[in-house]
């Protein structure tokens, strides 16, 4: 029995002058531990749904997959209570096992995501190819507006990440949320590669908050040709960007948007 | 040479209608890998400063100082680039060796912080003692005003989430801003740790962003009264939080509030 992904409560809700109990709806934030062909890679504080996109998709952004392919993803029935049976998701592949896995103990929260050092990551990641994507700012400006009509979650409860891939047209193509940023990203990388839709060249990725080094990490990686982000970019992912290829527009919102990487 | 905490690129702002160019400041996103009595235990993408405090933030609210106390943190200089130099801090205590590091395999982005399950965090913590923190909700919906005047890498960045400890009458006494919003508080806690002020009786946390469970991990375990969150809480958060007795306030914005535990 897994839990939904929203929950009512009742609170006592403070107008400015008086206070007066009401209900409110609570995203559900549940840890996810992914095990990767027989080895524990990471446990994140997800929103249930969506797991084995979710798991698929870790293993993919962060290089575990490799060449791989992935064979079987399923929740663990080991665990001995029922409702945390949920809570661990074994994706096996047709590859070698990896010999060491990329996260370890210099893995953190909100930590390099497994990558050991930058460099590392721009050695393992090649240049993306030249985007043959035309898509104008006008058309990239209004991607949050579209992604919105999705957020049923965001609606409900004001308290959820969303990401999105988007073709030419700037519609909307996977649309996903978490309460976790990188967690929203990876499920929709993972159902583009279960779906076999991975590079995703002539597509875009939409991110509800902020362009920081891992959301450009893992577009990167997926392949897409721009990254559109409602919030400010970091210094190092605007650099991260520029190596990449990756066309990055910051701040989109109210119509307006910055580009910080030269393609458009 | 450490880098600065933001900084000053020309971009492509389109406004709506055309693209000029103009300048943006950016906010610099690093790596810090965190030595904890000869072991690493993380690597957190930051923004440069008080890494000392960071370090020693997280190693307190993580669980791993434990009885001990903090006798050096310093920057290492066993590495060779000179520009990389600042971003490992080892922090050494008086006490033994952790055996086993709450970090490890299992311990991923964004994920749980270390703790291997919640009931292991529930049982390492006490319940906070009853608070005798007066505060009202009038003044703890004027807190997010009061930190932003302190909020100087946001006011140029746009791209950082802050973390404040506040008094009684709702004054901020420690300000930190980082691109991580669990850097942000652990560098709040880590001053306060540092000044011998742990744990916090008689102060509030504030948190620019969501209040999700690894928030109220922290602010329990630094021993906060209460915790002011600008966005919405998970119910996890609101679980924990009911658990450690803390109060929690969350949707603090606009001169409202939302109080989602019992006391006040």
């Amino acid at each position: 029995m897994t839990r939904g992904r929203s929950e009512r409560v009742l609170v006592r809700h403070w107008d400015g002058s008086e206070e007066h109990r009401r209900p409110d709806d609570l995203v559900v934030e549940e840890p996810l531990t992914i095990e990767f062909d027989a080895v524990t890679v990471t446990t994140t504080m997800r929103t249930p749904g969506h797991d084995f996109e979710l798991a698929a998709g870790f293993c993919f952004t962060e290089g575990l997959l490799g060449d791989a392919s992935v064979t079987s993803i399923r929740y663990c029935a080991n665990e001995p209570a029922a409702d945390t049976e949920y809570n661990l998701v074994t994706v096996e592949t047709d590859g070698a096992p990896v010999a060491t896995p990329r996260l370890g103990l210099t893995t953190s929260a909100c930590g390099l995501c497994g990558a050991e050092s930058i460099e590392a990551l721009w050695e393992r990641l090649s240049p993306l190819p030249p985007s043959d994507m035309l898509i104008s700012a006008d058309v990239l400006a209004g991607v949050p507006e579209r992604v919105r009509a999705f957020q049923d979650l965001f609606g409900t409860t004001g308290g959820v990440h969303a990401a999105a891939a988007f073709g030419p047209s700037g519609e909307p193509t996977v649309v996903r949320e978490d309460i976790g940023r990188h967690n929203a990203v990876d499920k929709v990388v993972g159902r583009m590669l279960l779906d076999g839709d991975l590079p995703a060249r002539g597509q875009g990725l939409f991110v509800s908050g902020r362009a920081s080094f891992e959301m450009v990490q893992k577009a990167w990686a997926a392949g897409f040709e721009v990254l559109v982000a409602v919030s400010a970019p970091s210094a190092l992912a605007v650099e991260t960007a520029a190596a990449a290829g990756l066309c990055l527009a910051g701040f989109v919102r109210d119509g307006q948007l910055n580009f910080y990487s030269p393609s458009a």
